[in-house]
């Protein structure tokens, strides 16, 4: 057989009989849907599909109509004719049909629909007699004409609307139904004239068979439109899916008063609730709810409208129900008092809903447990987490930054940190307002009830800390340009300007800035969420622990679920107000022995530090790393100090006298020193920098100061029954020496306090994965450690040589570009990343089989992410307090999928 | 058996006679070179050799004696006697032995020797008799006492050498020899006072066994002395090898005139001329040639004062070159006539003598040329390659640095790049001296002789640069502090300070800095260097490129052998005078328009400097990066615009009228404007930001600048009848599709230069492999390229997650503590970064089995690394044009090596 003789002998059309609801991939969600209605017995107005895969062998096939193709959608045309009695085409008793686009996957508005096909200058004339209403065969010729037009021959709406509009404008009711029957024949006649010189002098296509050919090729083309091209994008879907095109003989809903069309939900998608949900119109098609001109009523309105009708309705959707055993989206039809049902499938539904309906369904004895734990999407916790802009209020849109850290908030622009934390202080609502935050910013950032930066990606500074709080965070909102000397911020593209003290509220589950206080809902746990969340724990293997660095941070991970603290940075703990003049005093330290008074002076917040956080979590293990950051990090900044400099110098040139010339002279040098110390802690790649255990190798004492603050504190817990599991961790390790010596100097420190303090505590010691050399040595490292603890984020910007900080200028183009289909600081790199990890696990149990493995990057609390990290054979997966639920639905949801390494 | 029969039972000790030259590793250098020289009937004094293992397992026996070495040595110890007819501790016919260590790897002077041991009070006597010479007896005595009392009692040697000088100052001549009889009594009984007071009223040992033990544990104690382990660090030596034990009966060159005691090589270890070369004393001991105490004379001489030895110190030497099939480094003594065979050893020789001996020793039929390429250790070119300080030049040496870049220069110091430019230009030799370097500086680096920096490492962009363009650099010299706003720089330690103009030289073979014009040698290839570069090129089979952004580059590298270029960075073309400014206009560009005028103007330079690199590289293929760095590079720093902005800001204060103030205030505008950019631009990362394909994924526009001077240049280069092979390479990769995207620009700009030119260019495409993503997805990679080119200096820093520019303040500590044991910018760290460079190659060629593979970064030029690179299956090397020579001599060596990994 040749190429072409194997594509036309393949199958491309489908009669609705030949589907079921499993062959989605093939007659797209509609298509199977649509077959399955009329495989149980519902009243399905006859059509049939063509497949996706001849979508794809369409693109495949440089956009030629495929072979075979015509010859088997005229053998199902003939069928539907058969079944119907109306032939297309026919001037007396003509078919109509619907030509409609329908993916494997819901892609709702995306792609383009004809109805009424099939009219033309004789068999509008056939309707009206077949249906005795020749207004309605009409006003169908001339929404087809149109339709048609707009999607099929490319004319430009507006030229349709502008005629129909006029003619609207001479009615009394100024409505479409208001239009006379010669009135509407003036419209057909003008559309007719529009699309013939749209066309270059080429007349309205009235043979309903080329009508049909090329409305096929016109959804087929919409695959790759530019709309369903970005949706697709933004979804992450594939565009190898390809659409199916489903061909349906028209009913009517606009056939008078015992007609009307509707969409209805067997629960309701907002709250759950069980009830029939959905609006409907009478005398009515299914374009006229969606355009709005019409407002439609509450479909319970039906019951006294047209209760035959209802009562088939409530039936039939509890049938599908029942058959799909999930809540489902419906549509119907209903002519002349019988019932059409043309769509239904799985509704969407809000996280609220989606967490009570799969609950619910359990106690009807519909799904299982398990099959409820799969029902809900982890991201959708997210809703319940935080306080969310009412949607029902109006709003004002300022700008749209990125969605950094979800909830809603409302308070007045503060630029400044020491302000904001002042004004908190006094009582009021502060929105830090920042170019980008850092770690000097930290009391503005704990002060303030929300965050919203200029600069900055998803896993910026600002991003991450407030994630970490739980705090709403708006970050990388580009359009804006702070002024700090002026203390306002413009609005690009926008005349409006925000100054201080300004309301706005940031909507950091959207990334929207709103102009003043918008009314926001407050989060609130059901007892369906509570009930979920146990079953998803009973299905769970992989522990979940979260990231915090206090002692609230704990208590609120702990309420959330938390299983123990997978990442506590000790970092946090040196910036306040009381300990950073310290920790300078031992950055700027010349001798161990001047860096010992001052280390000294730390020890007693650390140790407080931790014994609080070994309080909250009495029982459960807390990991805690040791210090991270490169020094500079607790200097002033270069740019800063330059600028003080110069002040200062300015001042000298007006003292009065030599007094006061001494003072600033004073000051001057002062400044000039810590200048210097700048200058030499100044880093190139901070990043790559002297940071994390680099910084304790070469200053022994910093570590053995922390790793006292944790036993001291430990040894207080033992000695007030609390149960204390510290777990410490040694972070930037890329050799097994470095761990090894890191190691060392705190096993000692425990000896020495344990020496003193009569006691001991068991603890365990491991190391941050966070380089890529130490992924690939693992096997080495492991000889060394109780335990590894993925450091994703780092290990995300040294495998692919990414600075997060610096990514936002070309990041929308990787994502535009689809070099990235998923920002890799969100979403774990699999292909790249992954490996690494994989690798890191495999080798380090090579040598330790028991080596207990997890991840305190952000991608912890990441579904897809954790997905991976249970497939990868971690023991637990830890992220923000306000992710931990998210990261117990995805670790059940994971188990529940079942794929996992053997490592 | 028990662990300590097991021990007890394995053999610890070797008689000569049982030992030979091929088990070094087992008796030390030594101890095999010794009993060589007696299996082939050479005149040895009889012996024994405690083995390496013994040492290794006293070491792994927390320093405890091992079981059975006492009774084998007993054993041995009567083999000696047996041998010598003398017997340890004799009171008449004492037999005395010398103790000495013996690695198996020569460590000259950094381990204890014990010589006449046995003596003691009653012996000594017995040796008066022996030898008829109590003078003699009683000075061997008293050597003994000192020199057992330092090394195996640890007195201090002070004392002892107080005394004797005391005891010399009473003589006439003032010289050991001129102590009489009594006085050497004295000596004798002051120094046994000194050892009784310091060892705690304990008697210097008289029983020769007890003598012999602990001088037996002193040696092996020696192998981890802080001497021996910090040679061994700088060495890469390892702590398992171990040191033998060589315990040997003592002959005497010091027992008359016809006695004597010499070294001698059998060619000319600086020139490598066929010669008897050496020294001798007679009437000596060994450590009185070290001493210096007399001058020794030249060995010819000795043919004057004894013939007959000297005729069969001739005829071993030769034998023994003869045997070894190498130079050989030998010492004898003369005991009353009789010569006496000591030690034969490889002998160290200077670059130029190994490259001699190698060629010769061919000629001579001693060896064969596989043989010779393998005689001379590729880092032993580099001092052929670079002028060197005149090693016999009395000379101030103010400080040392790293040695960056080898070679030798003087010249007057500059601070300022520009003033350098200024000064060569007139003539005047510059080093150009600076805290550390960065881009902007490029071209003071270009005018100066040599360069020296006080802060940054071996791979600091001093060091990189300077090695390119084949100066001397010396680098991170740590005392030097500079201050450029008084232009003097101060050395820590020293009350010397450094000015403007003054003249330094700098070593940068040693890293010396030194005071003054130092006589300088210039470099010369000889025939011999040719002869055995051809010989090596005949073995190797890996292809030798260099890194080369001028055709003067270019030129150099092709001169020195250099099979193509394996980079050509096209960001040096940037820079310079004319065509900043224009690269500042692209980076400043608010509009694609702009922008493309800017690069526009670029283009023409970049034609004619492709066009100049195109010809020198005629028939060779050229491998042309494009742009890599960040663009903030091409900008002034944040530090000096902010300098120049208070200084205008001041200005205008002083401003005397409007129109002054005027022209200030449109300055400070301009500086505003470009402050903003250099802050947009700004970093946090720069290694980890918006460089490479990154920049031109999003301004596509560079990258078709570039492609389109490229295919220009080769255009017109063909057109002249000069052959080109272009080879693009596109950086900072981490996915295929940025590879895909970058070089459809690159095809698209070739098809259209094509088209323009009426001609067309064979050329290849490919990538830099220098990110780990890169390597971990290299198949998917491959399959979109010609060619990898790993970028193993990007590769390291990401793979240790290190910024090499930021690793000088702690990468010493890292080398002391052994966390590393080579700075791994320098020599390729196999063991992490190699296995993605394996990972990259094996994924590469398994979708592409004929892909092209090299590698571009430092590594390229460093043997060790050359030969992992070989061994990985790599097609070429590419390195600086003045380490092409040691490139192709590595890849000799490691072609000679033999071990190729199947790819």
């Amino acid at each position: 057989m040749s190429q072409i003789e194997t594509i036309a002998s393949r199958k491309w059309v489908y009669l609705f009989e030949e589907g079921n609801k499993d062959m989605k991939t093939l007659l797209g969600g509609k298509g199977a849907n649509v077959a399955e209605m009329r495989a149980v017995g519902l009243p399905v107005p006859p059509g049939f599909t063509i497949t996706t895969e001849a979508c794809n062998e369409y693109y495949h096939n440089e956009r030629q109509m495929l072979p075979g193709l015509r010859e088997q959608t005229l053998e199902a045309l003939k069928h539907v004719e058969k079944l119907t009695g109306k032939t297309l085409g026919d001037k007396t008793n003509p078919l109509l049909v619907s030509v409609r686009s329908g993916s494997p996957l819901s892609m709702p508005g995306m792609m383009d629909t004809v109805l009424n096909l099939g009219l033309n200058d004789d068999t509008v004339e056939g309707l009206a007699t077949q249906t005795g209403n020749r207004w309605f065969a009409l006003d169908a010729y001339r929404r087809f004409i149109s339709m048609f037009g707009r999607i099929v021959l490319g004319v430009d709406e507006e030229k349709f609307s502008r005629v129909l509009e006029r003619h609207k404008a001479q009615t009394e009711g100024k409505r479409d139904t208001d239009l006379s029957i010669m009135q509407l024949e003036d419209v057909i006649a003008s559309y007719k004239r529009i699309v013939y010189a749209s066309l270059n002098e080429q007349e309205f296509p009235q043979d309903p068979l080329e009508q049909l050919r090329k409305a096929i090729s016109a959804v087929i083309e919409s695959w790759m439109g530019k709309r369903a091209v970005d949706y697709r994008r933004v979804h992450r879907i594939s565009d190898m899916l390809g659409t199916a095109t489903n061909v349906q003989a028209m009913v009517f809903g606009n056939l008078g008063w015992d007609s009307g069309t509707g969409v209805c939900f067997t629960r309701n998608p907002s709250t759950g609730e069980r009830m029939l949900y959905g609006e409907y119109l009478l005398n009515a098609q299914g374009e006229d709810v969606v355009a709005g001109i019409r407002t439609p009523h509450p479909i319970a309105e039906l019951q006294k409208e047209l209760p035959e009708c209802y009562g088939q309705l409530v039936e039939i959707t509890q049938r599908l129900e029942q058959h799909y055993q999930d809540m489902q989206d419906i549509e119907f039809t209903i002519e002349r008092g019988k019932l059409w049902m043309l769509q239904t499938r799985n509704g969407k539904r809000s996280g609220v809903a989606a967490i009570r309906i799969a609950v619910e369904m359990v106690a009807e004895g519909v799904i299982d447990q398990t099959t409820a734990v799969g029902r809900v999407a982890p991201e959708q916790l997210d809703q319940l987490l935080h306080p969310m802009v009412d949607p029902d209020a109006q709003v004002t849109v300022l700008t749209v930054g990125l969605p950094a850290s979800p909830g809603a908030a409302s308070g007045q622009i503060s630029f400044d940190p020491d302000e904001a934390e002042q004004l908190a202080a006094e009582g009021q609502a502060i929105i830090l307002l920042r170019d980008e935050t850092n770690p000097d910013d930290f009391h503005g950032m704990v002060a303030a009830q929300a965050i919203l930066t200029a600069r900055g990606g998803m896993t910026s500074h600002a991003a991450v800390v407030a994630r970490g709080m739980g705090k709403p965070c708006v970050a990388g909102a580009g359009a804006l340009e702070v002024n700090y000397a002026q203390q306002i911020c413009t609005i690009a593209g926008s005349t409006t300007y925000l100054r201080r003290g300004d309301w706005i509220t940031l909507d950091g589950s959207t990334g929207r800035v709103l102009l003043g206080k918008a009314p926001t809902i407050q989060p609130q746990f059901s007892e369906y969420f509570t009930t979920l969340m146990q079953w998803a724990d009973a299905v769970r293997t992989m522990g979940v622990r979260a990231n915090a660095d206090t002692p609230q941070d704990a208590a609120t991970a702990r309420k959330l679920g938390a299983e123990g603290i997978g990442l506590c940075r000790t970092e946090h703990m040196f910036f306040g107000e009381e300990r950073l003049p310290i920790v300078r005093e031992m950055i700027l330290a010349e001798s161990l022995a001047e860096r010992e008074v001052a280390l000294e002076k730390l020890l007693p917040f650390q140790e407080q530090d931790f014994f609080g956080i070994f309080r909250v979590m009495e029982g459960l293990p807390v990991t805690i790393r040791l210090l991270d950051p490169p020094l500079h990090e607790f200097l002033p900044s270069l740019e800063e100090l330059l600028q003080s400099l110069a002040d200062l110098k300015f001042t000298v040139q007006r003292a009065q006298n030599l007094a006061d010339m001494d003072v600033v002279l004073r000051q001057l040098w002062e400044k000039e020193k810590l200048l210097k110390q700048v200058h030499r802690l100044r880093e190139a790649n901070p990043m790559l920098g002297h940071r994390g255990c680099r910084l304790s190798i070469v200053f022994p004492e910093i570590a053995a100061m922390q790793a006292r603050a944790i036993f001291q504190a430990a040894c207080k817990a033992q000695s007030q029954n609390i149960k204390v599991l510290p777990e410490i961790m040694i972070p930037i390790v890329s050799t097994p020496e470095e761990l090894r010596l890191q190691l060392d100097v705190v096993r000692r420190t425990a000896t020495k306090v344990f020496g003193e303090q009569g006691t001991s505590v068991e603890y365990l010691l491991g190391t941050m994965i966070e380089l890529p050399r130490a992924a690939l040595v693992a096997d080495k490292i492991a000889t060394h450690a109780d335990f590894f603890s993925f450091g994703t984020n780092d290990l995300t910007q040294t495998t692919f040589g990414l600075s997060r900080d610096d990514s936002a200028r070309f990041l929308p183009t990787y994502i535009k570009e689809k070099i990235f289909l998923e920002d890799p600081f969100q979403v774990l790199d699999r292909e790249g990343v992954g490996q690494l990890v994989q690798m890191g696990i495999e080798r380090g149990r090579s040598v330790k089989p028991d080596l207990k493995i997890g991840i305190c990057g952000e991608h912890g609390g990441e579904p897809s992410s954790v997905e991976f990290c249970y497939q990868a054979g971690m023991n637990y997966v830890s992220c923000s307090p306000f992710r931990v639920p998210i990261a117990r639905l995805a670790a059940a949801q994971a188990a529940l999928a079942g794929v996992k390494r053997d490592t």
